[in-house]
């Protein structure tokens, strides 16, 4: 190579990133993730295994993954041509950012959300254009969404939002998609616990794309799954960027067993949903505190302390979770994940005792 | 939506893409794939498995996956810091391109070759210039390929090479090092058939990437599995581009595992070399076969049949290959993997009684 720094054949909008990255603490509790503390119990897991164990691990998977698009079709209503597996939604969030980004391209994106989708799309050479949540009650700003995806080649709401658990109304969703130039990109990363989702919205609106996980509701995060849903159109093209044999032998014979057994996920998403209320309430009687109502498995709150300090106390007491007071408006914020009802308690109690002292 | 057809959101380049597809086929011998016949010891899968078992399915897996990027320095000798793991190696290519081409961009690609590179450069915007191989020994044309990537950005070399078998010689590699202006991939998907890898240039070159995959050698296709090696500053800069979680816990167990027990790996390899040479001296001696020296665990032949009607005839017999004849160059061409003895002499069979009818 004839330059001296190896860096130079990377895109300058590329070196100009800080990477995605997450700092490694153990804890005893640990609510940092949004992750579901409800394990699937042994028996199914055993039941995965054995279907591993019965199939060659040497061979690739099928090209097609047809027992799991199906059963993911019988699922959610919708047709299989239109949907997509991947390894983990992001996956699929890069696949339909990569077909649809690049220089002189703009995404509309939400401030403050998941950092990926801005980082994605810099790395593409796109404009990405951030509309800001209302300050006060960090809710999303519809009027402004509506008016910036008249122009975007791709808008992108996470909803329920991570970090803020915030949804976008179904009304303002129509009006967004009605609007938009381009596709509208909604990561339904946490909807199991919002009640609230866009699938009936497909049929209609053929610019939508709703990505789902089985990172959080479903248990998996550990397995790597997600899923699209699209106009098969719109899934056809994504499909070519997508990777092949991108889930594995493992991965698909999980996705197909927890689907057989969703009711046993579904325990798991009720007591989520009871637990974020009953932490909801309790933080809200607490002063000093500021809680936002959260569609999510997980409660962000604002404090008047910095956060790197109550995070730093919280975990000195055993409970991690997320500093997430870097993201734009979120200064003094803290997220916290749902866990059991043992773990909630314990960031509660610790919460209290910090707060108490001065 | 505006625009009555949902695709008019996607980029011009992707949608005069073909996607990668191919077609499913049932068969008795399976050489299609390049897949490895020697499945893992069930000792070794339930190792595994026992592992999975242990740790949680609803927590992501580590950030970084710290146990499987020191098996694999120990394993290469190369620095920790300048290895990334992917979800099969695709995706480490993938991400390579994504943080180096974009419009007005260049990647050159040896012609014929895999297929993905040229489809994600394309879904990038970016120019892409094929160097023919030499069309009557399907070799590698060094001095087009040194002269090319004396402008190109990134020059991506299969070696040994797919679907033709032949190595790219360690002094050429050398000289498009010194000579490439951009990054230099080398995907060494096959290297372990072949006795040569890059491994060594990687302290003096630091415009080299090496990318290897778990999914031919090491008999773990269905588990999705490959790594990256390059500078590290190169590493940092691709690691902005992969997605985080990329690798499930299954897929880390089952690495760790295997390479501690790489021995029962090296007794395959060692057993698909032989019979590739065995196949080899059979096919040389049959008239009407063009057979072309591989490095690899696959053999390409060109006869004077038009090669739907062979790979039909092949696939009566229970045999299943791949047509490749519509790669450039590769008319009346088909690629035979490599599998047991066993299946290797039903394929030679079965090409000897087809090609003794007229």
């Amino acid at each position: 190579m004839r330059d001296p720094s190896p860096s130079a054949a990377i895109k300058p909008e590329v070196r100009g990133l800080t990477a995605y990255t997450l700092r490694h603490f153990e804890a005893e509790v640990k609510l940092d993730q949004n992750e579901n503390p409800y394990e699937l119990p042994t028996d199914l897991k055993r039941q995965v295994v054995d279907r591993v164990l019965r199939r060659p691990w040497g061979r690739y998977p099928e090209f097609v993954p047809t027992a799991v698009l199906k059963a993911l079709s019988k699922f959610t209503g919708w047709t299989e041509e239109g949907i997509l597996v991947g390894n983990g939604s992001n996956e699929l969030i890069q696949a339909s950012l990569n077909v649809t980004l690049g220089p002189g391209r703009c995404v509309v994106v939400p401030q403050p959300t998941f950092t990926l989708y801005r980082l994605m799309a810099t790395t593409l050479q796109s404009e990405v254009k951030s509309i800001l949540l209302d300050p006060e009650n960090l809710t999303f700003d519809v009027d402004k969404l509506i008016e910036a995806s008249r122009t975007a080649d791709v808008v992108v709401i996470c909803s329920p939002n991570n970090p803020t658990g915030g949804l976008l109304e179904h009304k303002a969703l129509v009006m967004v998609l009605q609007n938009a130039a381009g596709l509208v990109l909604v990561d339904e990363a946490y909807h199991e616990f919002s009640g609230q989702t866009a699938l009936s919205l497909l049929p209609e609106h053929r610019n939508l794309v709703v990505l789902r996980t089985f990172s959080k509701a479903m248990a998996m995060a550990g397995l790597r799954f997600g899923y699209m849903m699209a106009h098969p159109e719109i899934a056809r093209e994504v499909y070519k960027s997508k990777l092949p044999y991108n889930v594995n032998v493992f991965t698909l014979a999980a996705v197909e067993t927890v689907i057989e057994n969703r009711s046993v996920v579904n325990r798991g998403i009720e007591a989520l949903v009871r637990e974020r209320d009953r932490v909801f309430a309790q933080l809200q009687k607490r002063d000093g505190v500021r809680v936002f109502p959260s569609t999510a498995n997980f409660i962000l709150i604002r404090t008047e302390r910095p956060a790197r300090e109550l995070f730093d106390q919280l975990y000195s007491h055993g409970v991690l979770v997320r500093d997430v007071s870097a993201y734009p408006l979120l200064d003094r914020c803290l997220r916290i994940s749902i866990g059991t009802p043992e773990e909630n308690n314990r960031f509660l109690t610790a919460l209290e005792r910090i707060l108490e002292k001065k």
